[in-house]
């Protein structure tokens, strides 16, 4: 692949082609806005595979009614401090806008909101709704179930999702940590790129059907599954399967939504998803004053120290997403592989959407 | 060390001694108590490394006066659902109990509560205050920041600690889920207990002053440290290194407490602690009904698969510790290692205090 180019695409246009794509099949146009603007950041941070990538998915939920392109968001139960929402089967991202929207609401008025909500479908990047609290300089959280993806320590059975975990802190001058991580060894996007391409997957990735930790990513995907962070027992395994609960309990089991293997098979849309989703934002005025001068200091500790390999600094979560944004706006655009534009503009051209338009440069891969 | 045994202690005694030791060097009994019934549960749990073992820490914190042997937490500010107490450097276990009724009696009134303490000291195990919240029917959280003892992905000096998290959700009939893990790959007193041994530690566990992963555990304890869950960075560590760092913005960071290499070496007690620290209670009454049958729905489901290994079964967090109570209560006490009593019998002797009194019973080790 080394002799082919990326388009560059400017993100108003992937933005506004998600949108209109979104619009042909139905959906409502502020609907369709908020999973356009989701899905061109997770391209934006440099994570293709939660970004246009998806997009026909979303099309396909709506298009075949296994998800609703009509109707808002309905708080169920509330306190000053926390809410339960019916996403009333919404496309993730409006849901959890509905709901991050509502935590930050509380956490301005009694230091903290946390909002879970059932009923909702896949919403892109956990650290959309996390950093919706940078805003107001507030800490942000969100969590997601998913669809079994992950084998239990000692299990042999994909009874857990990548449940992610995302958590936002505010530094000073637009600074901040963005940590937004799946409870998963690796995504399993990872696993699928090496399997295409023949290689090996490093130890402590995913297993096989037996539950045994294995380099051939054929295994994983056939019948086995990703591991939890931490890998084997012998090296934690079972603190990653541990994280992946914990967000279960807050999403599934707090929501009343579908969890653990109950959740339907990944990318089989035979019934509603009913995810459970939980977001939350934390007032740091509530707190000790001078919160975003320790998070600066905080984040430059880290930075500042000296690295093992004088060619890959000590980063902090969300560094490597800033230096993907960075190089989209030096290049003008964000770079998509020739591939991906074709194939979105089939989608495009069967449901009667106008094409991507790609700038005129390409950016070599 | 096959041919020794271990010696049987009751409980209550353990608790006792605990209690008097703190007191003969003027401990107010009530804080004495606090301290003795996080100490012996770290004990009875199976965290050896939490409980009696380090009571000549706390004793000496105490005696040098670099830990306040009076007072009370003091709450600094407080909304429905938050709060900032000031632990007055007391035992971190007071502060603990402190903030942990705090955070339940909001999460009675809003639906849920997030404290958080600064000017505190070493707690124990981080799963008792969690475990605090059960009692209640409530999801409760507690997290620590530590002593520097772990060093981020990419760098090569310590600047976190071993920063636990722990969450308790209870399901039906007493039974629940208690998450209590270091955000460290493995706990220090691991790698010094196979350093004694003469054993290699797996790969994933350490590094050296060099920040490259080891299998020798004298380098992680000379000029290393801990890596975070995960291990290299091809494995993820980055996930488990930004795990360390959201428990340092909850504790350290949103406490305005020290943080990060601000706290003072680990066992060098030549100033203050200041540890921040914080407690959450969540009352699942605010969220979808039914959370305890669904809790218990999750915990069938993991232990109740086939595992890898037919002689070990998928467990759930806290199953571990549940089959260690279980142990010590067929046992009729905790069984100690001959040394421990000892050891601890001498320093009893030092400050006055009457010597532990084991069982009759020797427990093979």
């Amino acid at each position: 692949m080394s002799n082919m180019s990326r388009c560059l695409i400017s993100q108003v246009e992937v933005q506004n082609f998600i949108e209109r794509c979104m619009m042909a099949v139905g959906t409502k146009q502020h609907h369709a806005r908020s999973l356009a603007e989701v899905l061109v950041e997770g391209d934006h941070r440099g994570h293709y595979s939660h970004g246009l990538n998806r997009m026909d998915m979303y099309v396909k939920d709506i298009q075949t009614g296994i998800c609703a392109k009509d109707g808002e968001p309905v708080v169920e139960k509330e306190s000053a401090a926390t809410a339960l929402v019916d996403g009333k089967n919404l496309l993730g991202p409006v849901v959890g806008n509905f709901c991050m929207n509502l935590a930050i609401k509380k956490a301005k008025e009694v230091g903290i909101g946390w909002v879970v909500a059932h009923g909702s479908n896949h919403y892109g990047i956990a650290g959309y709704y996390a950093m919706q609290a940078l805003k107001e300089n507030m800490i942000g959280m969100s969590f997601t179930n998913t669809s079994p993806l992950v084998v239990p320590t000692r299990g042999k059975e994909c009874t857990l999702g990548t449940n992610p975990i995302s958590v936002a802190a505010p530094a000073k001058d637009g600074d901040s940590f963005v940590l937004d991580m799946a409870t998963s060894a690796v995504a399993l996007g990872k696993v699928e790129l090496h399997e295409r391409r023949g290689d090996p997957i490093p130890e402590g990735w995913g297993c096989d059907a037996q539950g045994k930790l294995t380099p051939d990513p054929k295994k994983v995907l056939s019948g086995g599954g990703l591991v939890p962070i931490g890998g084997s027992e012998a090296t934690g395994g079972y603190k990653g399967y541990g994280l992946g609960m914990m967000v279960e309990v807050f999403c599934g089991i707090l929501a009343g939504a579908k969890y653990s293997k109950h959740v339907r098979t990944w990318k089989v849309t035979d019934r509603v998803a009913n995810l459970g989703q939980c977001f939350v934002a934390i007032n740091p005025e509530n707190f000790a004053p001078g919160f975003s001068d320790r998070m600066s200091d905080l984040l430059s500790i880290q930075r500042g120290m000296d690295s093992a390999d004088a060619n890959t600094p000590v980063l902090t979560a969300g560094d490597p997403e800033r230096m993907n944004m960075k190089k989209c706006e030096e290049l003008g655009g964000i770079p998509y592989h020739i591939n991906v534009v074709n194939y979105m503009n089939e989608c495009a051209k069967k449901i009667g959407a106008s094409p991507l338009l790609p700038c005129d440069k390409l950016v070599p891969i």
